[in-house]
């Protein structure tokens, strides 16, 4: 069921040390900051030649990694995300498995413009895994 | 300098229990569980269409996960590895750069054959960093 490893998403309370380590240290190619307030996150895309990691900032008093940052205040990885090719199906199949779906269980507009939903963590060895229509 | 996001590992304790989440369901193929004594690690590759997610199992009295997994008792994303086409060019590189090189600082040979490193977490963004041979 699950195709492509979309991104590995890092939490970071500083997204210029974070660019800078990614940019000078490692020497990736990164997007722009992109502001998301409607997710509560800045984002950085560091290309890779076969998948992307995505730095994340918080953004507004409620940021939803907030909490995560409290408890790793040097950041971390917060999530892997996995393509699907049909979402509402996956979560289905996934709900009838007795996997929890975050949030209201309908897919939301994610960073990339496309369908994503969240699986609660504690059913997934511990990851957070975010899905998204291919 | 980094190429390909070649792997995320996913440190586990129950490694059938493991194999049955990405293989039943979330629908991934999975290679044979691998016993690596030398790395004090059993591994299952879980085979995505441009990465790989390694779940790893400790082994051992000495598992380098169990501190990790004494922790994280449910299980978590561990690291993340990058390919780079020059081992020790990159480790020259991020040693003058001031980053913190894991061990003696040389190369050991990784869970797929090749050279490979681990670098400091703290100094990038709270996330340990593999670095493997291309």
């Amino acid at each position: 069921m699950i195709g492509r490893l979309n991104h590995v998403a890092i939490a970071v309370t500083d997204m210029e040390a974070a660019a800078r380590v990614y940019r000078d240290t490692l020497g990736a190619t990164l997007s722009p900051p992109l502001a998301q307030p409607e997710h509560g996150v800045t984002v950085i895309f560091v290309e890779l030649p076969n998948s992307k990691i995505e730095l994340l900032e918080p953004l507004g008093a409620d940021s939803p990694i907030a909490a995560f940052l409290a408890r790793n205040p040097g950041g971390g990885i917060h999530h892997v995300c996995y393509e699907v090719d049909d979402i509402l199906a996956a979560r289905d199949r996934l709900a009838a498995a007795g996997a929890r779906i975050l949030g209201s269980g309908e897919p939301r507009i994610g960073a990339h413009g496309k369908p994503v939903l969240f699986l609660h963590p504690k059913d997934f060895l511990g990851t957070l895994v975010e899905l998204e229509q291919a």
